[in-house]
């Protein structure tokens, strides 16, 4: 793996980490203060942090004693000096208390990062998954 | 406007007359060999150019004698030196040979450009719209 990879490595593992406890705050301070969210779901688009953390709020809230695992596939990283774009397809996986895995769908993911001095935020997401041109509706498992 | 945001501009001008005339090849050309487009149509990922060509040329024939009219909003563009990130909402519009609009549809839009030597192309593209939470159908208009 190039050394650059590494700190966008960082923020996936922090990511993943953050979902899976749950962490309102500790999601919401991979994103930068401006970011730019484009969600698969129901919204055209979140401004800012505090749009973002009030979704985020909403969803873990809405887990029960549900957790969620991320799992990346297909990914590219492209690194520079200041700025780095990922591009991945993503599992989140719906986890019982007791660790069974009770659903599953897929997105793809587009995140744009800068970097912010030592660390790295994220300053816009994107998250789809394809329609069906005839339905029009979303498919969630490739 | 920032003089380094005017070759982003320029791709985007590209963009909206190639498919205002339907210019497979002059479409293509906006894009780079490896390519990764997340569309919001029917399948997960085009990687490379002549998978996408494939997808516009398809698309392109679809039409008849109707025209693809494009539109950007909610625009914002961040430069660096050998890359750059578009996110707009796009909206596509359906013309008639007689210059009557059709129909349209939004779409939201991230690309991500490189540098190659004089010229820019775009390296990665996603599109999508949200999708409703309850229905799971996509949803055109903002």
């Amino acid at each position: 793996m190039p050394a650059a990879h590494e700190p966008i490595h960082e923020i996936i593992r922090a990511y993943r980490a953050a979902i899976l406890a749950k962490d309102v705050e500790g999601f919401v301070d991979l994103y930068a203060p401006h970011v730019r969210v484009f969600d698969t779901w129901g919204v055209w688009s979140y401004e800012g942090r505090p749009a973002w953390r009030e979704m985020v709020r909403g969803w873990f809230a809405s887990l029960g004693d549900e957790r969620v695992g991320v799992d990346l596939s297909d990914l590219q990283i492209a690194v520079a000096t200041e700025s780095a774009v990922v591009t991945a397809i993503v599992t989140y996986s719906g986890v019982s208390a007791e660790g069974d895995v009770l659903r599953s769908m897929q997105n793809r993911v587009t995140w744009v990062l800068a970097r912010e001095g030592a660390r790295w935020r994220i300053v816009h997401e994107h998250t789809s998954a394809p329609v069906g041109f005839d339905d029009g509706k979303v498919i969630l498992q490739r």
